[in-house]
């Protein structure tokens, strides 16, 4: 692909002042493969960004292309969307992806934690204008939620392109955290008489429910038949 | 409960500039009870705050009681702690609450969709200090993950409660978002031989796995038979 590209050479992202943790530092971690696949295992993020000096979070879709994510901008916010295309600026992010794997229930109420996979990237998001880019990008998205649908629907039409805003984040400045541990209680409260140990949690896919005026006759694709 | 609290009377939030959105109005939403529904739905938040002029977003714990969010702030952040220990003048933070529900799929790559709740929080947080309020704060937090769990957990001792960290965040501006729908495909994509409709999704919580040193005759609680 002809973007430009950060360098993904080296296995690990170089970790800097922010994305240091000031605790819990061996839960950190920037090697690249973990990021990916958290990034991979998940297709919803929450961005931050600043609007008139003060933060927002929105939830919104994201799509990984090796070393960049494109993450959709129409999502109600017209100073994103703006700051987005404001040129070379660009607008400073924070875009963190975060799944739940258990609850982890310890004898005292101050080790209760949870179990989990994030990722935090932080960075400048800058729109993407260029139409090939775009339609990249747009592939990326529908297909981070559904491997494979992009190439089973409707492309964009030319009018629809026009009305779509993706910002561009690239992966460099990345930090990974992980927790996937038992409860770590203090010596003296395990013979506590309370239950102690880790609920596994996890996202679930129901069975397809059809668009009540689907042609008739057309079958569930095969790559809806997950797990 | 003797902590100043905003008022909860009314059956919905004011809305305000920046709880209004640009695009989408009417999946906007201020009604209260829905609001609260949403919220008591989960118990992981993504926390927006600025940190030397740039946004970082936090995966976190809070818990609710009443129109008061409580944010676990020891996220290995010590800018959240400092800042939200400024006195008076607190920490203006974003939190965010996304429920996903759906992928919706359309015939057109354009008209692809998720189908989700969320509950956006402006304000500024502050961190609790008093006590009681600390305590209260606490049960919360363990109770909003597993209902009943802080009674049959060991109480935070006065070393804990030090080393604890709680952001207070009022719910006063405060805007939910609900897509619950199937595709909108435009009436000319309707005949295309692309399969279209919504693949439900949601949180599943397999069987609990007690700790190895788990004392022996302890049974699983009640409250973590959920479903």
């Amino acid at each position: 692909m002809g973007f430009p590209s950060p360098a993904s050479t080296g296995t690990a992202y170089a970790a800097t002042a922010r994305t240091t943790p000031t605790r819990y530092r061996d839960r950190a971690s920037y090697d690249r493969a973990l990021v990916h696949a958290i990034l991979d295992a998940g297709y919803v993020c929450h961005l931050g960004f600043v609007r008139d000096g003060a933060p927002v979070v929105l939830p919104t879709l994201y799509g990984r292309v090796g070393e960049r994510l494109y993450v959709h901008g129409s999502t109600g916010s017209r100073p994103l969307r703006a700051a987005g295309r404001a040129g070379d600026d660009g607008l400073p992010v924070c875009l963190t992806v975060t799944h739940l794997d258990g609850l982890v229930l310890a004898r005292s109420a101050f080790n209760h934690s949870l179990n989990y996979r994030s990722v935090m990237v932080h960075g400048t998001a800058r729109q993407v204008t260029d139409e090939a880019e775009l339609r990249l990008a747009l592939d990326a998205l529908v297909d981070q939620v559904v491997p494979g649908r992009s190439a089973d629907s409707r492309p964009a039409s030319a009018k629809e392109l026009a009305a779509t805003a993706v910002l561009r984040l690239d992966l460099e400045e990345v930090s990974a955290k992980v927790r996937d541990a038992g409860p770590g209680d203090d010596p003296e409260d395990l013979a506590l008489p309370h239950w102690a140990g880790v609920v596994p949690v996890g996202t679930a896919y129901g069975t397809p429910v059809a668009a009540d005026d689907l042609t008739p006759g057309i079958p569930l694709p095969a790559y809806l038949t997950r797990g």
